[in-house]
């Protein structure tokens, strides 16, 4: 009999209703003749709530007592799905992170999975039950309670299944993954497949639908993972590793766009190598995340450096030029958070060359003006302003028919 | 320096501001040179809201879940308890029960403690830190988390305080424990000593204060135990294990009054110990819990048996009588649910005669009719109609000077 790994988010098990539905599905799949073992979230916004008690006690939570306080929600959530399966006639048991020896670095509130005991996993299926267990949450090596950090639950999925040689579903409230978020581009396609390469650019570009990290462990292992939503039998959409040359690639899979990055643009630095080394060393010890960057000369001596960051990192990127600038007062600079940020993705780019091209005809064609582009092996990003985005995500998605036609 | 065990009950941290309370209450104490334990219950109604979750899952919830899903409650107050500790500048740190490793038996939600391993708090608090731990909940020899039932955070404080040779202080709502409910007789004294063998009688009596089972740990283990306020700073009540001579003894210490119980009158049952047994054995057998037992002849050959049990009972109670009827329709028998359970309670009646005498005085004086009496070696228990509650509560506090005066 084969493993399936599911995971229910938090909107997904948010009312006892929602958990008995979620029970209700479990056992259509395990009546199919598989063994289930199913990983979910707090219930809705518990882990919001829970955030909210802890600042208002303080405004600098332990981070291990955070994690000793979020690891509840969880709790809940499994042993109520646990007996909604038991009152639906289908044996269950629950298991915590720790319970499980879910064995994970020490770094409270960001820990990393290092390994999995699956024995207890394997006696409870061989028993006919279905397991249930708290995403989101381990155990170091002190038997301290850790969590995984942003897309834990994802993570804990796809480390499951790995380790348990199983696919992984999971579940959310999106039916899968699109094109374009189809909020943004009316009629956009949901795609059958994307590579996992593909899904890591998508995610990493702000695409919120699966976490980097739980694609990247899915590609690493090699566990087939597949997307789809909780609140209907849509079929979604299957993550598969690159390289099948069997399958009809389309030149562009999807397209991304974001507003959570600022611009921020230095004048008149002091050209070469050295200047730049020191900007980006130190923006990385301040753990400012630089994304896109551009730099062209201006003169002989001096030049430009353009680049984004996160917009939540803007009064720590402003404080350090503050410094460069009392160091050396022709160094001026401007920080633009009125931009977007696109992106389009797929391997076919690769073999093809002139996406770029079409890019940059399409968005000449209607009239959208280019702050700075980069492109790699799989994707085109630029960056634009925010009044362009609708437009420019309408002549992008009718250049690369990223939409149903009409 | 010597370790106190602190217990603070669900209303003593039932807002996040009652937790920063609490926590400056502990910091004081902490300060007059003591090592701290804390342990928590759960926020307020948190247990009520889980249980009503689970209501609306299942009607009929595996006791592993339930626990599972429980436990969560006091994880929530021990976190936040221990960021308000830090918050305040002391160095604290939680653990749940699994985490601590207060080994317990296996049966879910009536589990009763074996053992704890206190090495880990020895650790923390010679690193200086206040320990923050969960009451309610401990670990089965299987890992499985388990809970203690009623009273069970005061029984984990008192086995904590019991391990550690530590003095107990449990904090509640209530000023410590008086002589009566002040509820019901306005003016009832505050004491400042009880017996713990008192302790014991008063709340198997139903005095609310302080469960059966933490009692009778605090006084098997010699464990100090002092019950007060977490919302004033008046002096609560010690319980002190008896045989002290020198302390000065009234004749009586307390009073209770319930409403928790109904008399069960079987009329012409064959007489003697053939058909008590039956009766007793068969009761116990469906687990209700007989309470008073009257017992007189009705001619040679029949008798009639009264008895009290609890109300929650009356159910089983009926279709057992229904089974006796049937075999022998001589008997009969009669609920009367209008009725309140009284006692006095007092170590001085071991060597006071007559305080049955002055029980009955006082009663007739004020025109009450008993319906049953049994006395034992430390108290008087009696019960009377319902609407002579008041009546006798005022007579019997007179008698015995449980009130201040006007």
């Amino acid at each position: 009999m084969s493993i399936i790994v599911q995971k229910y988010g938090g909107t997904s098990v948010g009312t006892p209703e929602r958990i008995k539905a979620v029970a209700n599905r479990v056992i259509q799949k395990k009546n199919q003749g598989h063994q289930l073992v199913v990983i979910v979230s707090a219930m809705g916004k518990t882990t919001d709530s829970l955030i909210e008690l802890a600042r208002q006690i303080t405004d600098n939570p332990a981070p291990r007592e955070m994690d000793m306080l979020l690891t509840t929600g969880e709790q809940v959530s499994i042993s109520l799905l646990a007996m909604a399966l038991m009152d639906q006639g289908q044996p269950a048991v629950s298991f915590t992170g720790p319970q499980l020896g879910i064995q994970t670095t020490s770094l409270h509130q960001k820990a990393r999975i290092l390994d999995i005991d699956v024995s207890r996993i394997h006696q409870a299926l061989a028993q006919n039950q279905v397991v249930v267990v708290a995403g989101f949450q381990g155990v170091s090596e002190n038997q301290e309670i850790t969590t995984l950090g942003r897309g834990g639950s994802d993570t804990s999925a796809v480390a499951l299944a790995a380790k348990l040689r199983a696919t992984c579903e999971i579940y959310t409230d999106v039916e899968g993954i699109y094109t374009m978020d189809p909020r943004k581009l009316p009629g956009a396609k949901k795609l059958d497949y994307i590579t996992s390469e593909e899904m890591m650019e998508m995610a990493s570009l702000g695409a919120g639908v699966l976490h980097h990290r739980s694609v990247e462990l899915a590609h690493k292992f090699q566990v087939p993972l597949y997307l789809a939503s909780t609140f209907s039998d849509q079929p979604g959409t299957w993550v598969v590793n690159g390289g099948n040359e069997g399958m009809e690639e389309s030149l562009v899979t999807g397209m991304t766009s974001s507003r959570s990055d600022v611009q921020v643009t230095l004048m008149n630095l002091p050209a070469g190598m050295k200047s730049l080394r020191r900007i980006f060393s130190e923006m990385a010890e301040k753990e400012v995340n630089v994304d896109m960057i551009s730099q062209m000369m201006n003169g002989n001596q001096r030049m430009y450096v353009s680049f984004t960051i996160p917009r939540e990192d803007v009064q720590v990127a402003r404080s350090l030029m503050e410094t460069w600038h009392a160091e050396d007062d022709a160094i001026h600079w401007d920080i633009n958070e009125n931009i977007v940020k696109m992106s389009i993705v797929g391997l076919g780019m690769r073999t093809h060359s002139g996406v770029a091209g079409n890019v940059f005809a399409a968005l000449e064609g209607a009239g959208i003006e280019l702050k700075m582009v980069t492109t790699s092996e799989i994707n085109i990003s630029w960056v634009l302003a925010e009044e362009d985005e609708a437009k420019a995500i309408q002549a992008i998605g009718q250049a690369f028919e990223l939409a149903e036609e009409e």
